[in-house]
């Protein structure tokens, strides 16, 4: 039975770009929601899918990302203590914004039987704005729950949230508020986790 | 030499789908800015490209979705009448938002040595932001005419202008004010017209 | 319910390449049959799909390639007389060799809910094989009707016809002998046309 | 400056498959000469990627695959100790046979500059040729080093060459006997090792 999946994108992160400080800053509100949101769906045995880009590492993987991005301190390393993959979460690594983009994830998703996601992390304009249109694009419904994503000025999230809003029909609702648009609990139900 | 061309997404156009009201209204008074510049992509040289939905006609071609807009009336008329392509022109159908996805695009922009795009046509929010990330995405230098776009909302116009400018960096200037980002005079001289 | 549909690879076509005066001579028997097994396909409600190369024409649509190969005399005309799209049928024109690269095939596939394909049209060991590893790839069962198809030497033809068979896991097998693995009049029953 | 790489195909092989025990068979030639040219790219200081099935093991990395390789014994532990990617060697996961399909590999290539592939490992007919077809497609000039290459059956893989020498235009030489089709040693005097 198609199931909901969580994509969480770009968290483990190094802010080493134009304008990282300032997401940095943002995105400092959003590791504990979305911890607890990631909670919800290993509780419910729902798929947990981290697309992260590469940062043109194109030798490591993704325990290499996890370890440099502890040593630098700061919301780097406060982001992957709290929501570094764990044992039966996927990893794509992905090289462009969108994680749809020369990965995996269309293949994985296929095999997965997802039909609904929510996509959580950072930057909401774009990394998570160009996974999301892909997404939309490839039929699947979409929830970004607004308190986990983040962006570096609050007029590119408004506007982000806007355009995922009316243009791409997600629903936009924070975790915090408990929003449950897709009903994790009753979608794990069914959901088998696949090996 | 690397050059510039003008995309043009979607207006021949049927406005049959949900906010369509809306939007033929808004895209009303794009057909005279973006006429302008395709004149003088064509004075120059430089390559105009129709990327256009199907409209999930899979059985025809270019010419049939131009002669049933001109049938159609109001603004698909008015668009077709001022924007069908002409001799000279390339064109795809595009059977989703981006004019990058299940389409010959990417080949025929490597074909022509392009580097720089001029994105116009509806919807802001929609198939021109789906088309510009994209292209932002492999790279592409990005101009979106500001008069040459249009939304259903003036909010979502915005929204979508907002992150073209500071997301995907493209210049977002009017055409009547005579803005010309990449010089399209001057890139024209060295351009000859691909066969 | 899942359905079979018939791909017809490069049968328009202007043999004005390397190798293309072989081709040609070998392509001069598949237009009987493969026009037999397209009529029954029409015959049983079932979609036929032409991809067809552009041959870098990027102005024009599938009529004018059908116009000028019937222009061309010789078995450019013979096939483009026999074998043309008709009402109902589907194209798409494609800039590569394999029928899914930077095409809207996938989509179309998608939208009638195929699953079983049967490839024909030229070359074997080119487009018909580049297409069948591709269709493979995304899980697609195949049948070769190895009268429908062709290439420019004997040696190729067979090469082409052994990986298909035995690394593509296709049904390989002549029209004219019957072959009908997917059981067409059978899913004809139940397919009704898309539109 | 351009330049060549070479590109190693499902090396790292757990033949837990159809037909694996012959292909393991054939394989165990390939570790002597494949490691030759190997050792050649990488004093040439010339870029060597592989590109290998992640088994659909979703959850680990390219160590993972190399340590139960090795665990496993027999042909999978003697390629893994001789062919085992070494610090400076870029690997990708893939899901499907071509290296080309939802990996990262499109885009690694074109940071690297690359225009020639070496493409050697397995199966001949089944990844390396779904691989070479997909980079002949995107025009890339190709070597496929006859004595670097296995099949399950001597006939799959004299048909797998003879499609890549005639159709993809690939030199097909093997390694032993001084094969050097695209200069190994002069493209390393220009080429300087990507970060």
């Amino acid at each position: 039975m198609p199931k909901l999946a969580l994509l969480i994108v770009d968290v483990i992160n190094h802010f080493a770009f134009d304008g990282a400080r300032a997401l940095a800053a943002a995105a400092d509100a959003i590791h504990a929601p979305l911890r607890a949101l990631r909670d919800r769906f290993d509780a419910a045995g729902l798929p947990v899918i981290y697309a992260n880009d590469n940062w043109t590492d194109w030798h490591g993987g993704f325990p290499d990302l996890v370890a440099s991005s502890l040593a630098l301190g700061g919301t780097s390393a406060r982001l992957a203590e709290r929501l570094a993959p764990e044992d039966g979460h996927f990893y794509v690594l992905k090289p462009k914004h969108s994680a749809f983009m020369a990965t995996a994830l269309p293949v994985l998703l296929q095999q997965l039987d997802v039909d609904r996601l929510a996509i959580a992390g950072i930057a909401a304009d774009s990394c998570v704005l160009a996974t999301a249109i892909d997404a939309h694009m490839r039929d699947y419904r979409l929830w970004v729950p607004s308190d986990c994503t983040a962006a570096r000025t609050p007029a590119l999230k408004r506007a982000a949230l806007h355009v995922l809003r009316y243009t791409c029909r997600a629903e936009v609702r924070p975790v915090r508020g408990g929003a449950d648009p897709f009903g994790i609990r009753g979608a794990g139900a069914t959901g088998s986790a696949p090996t």
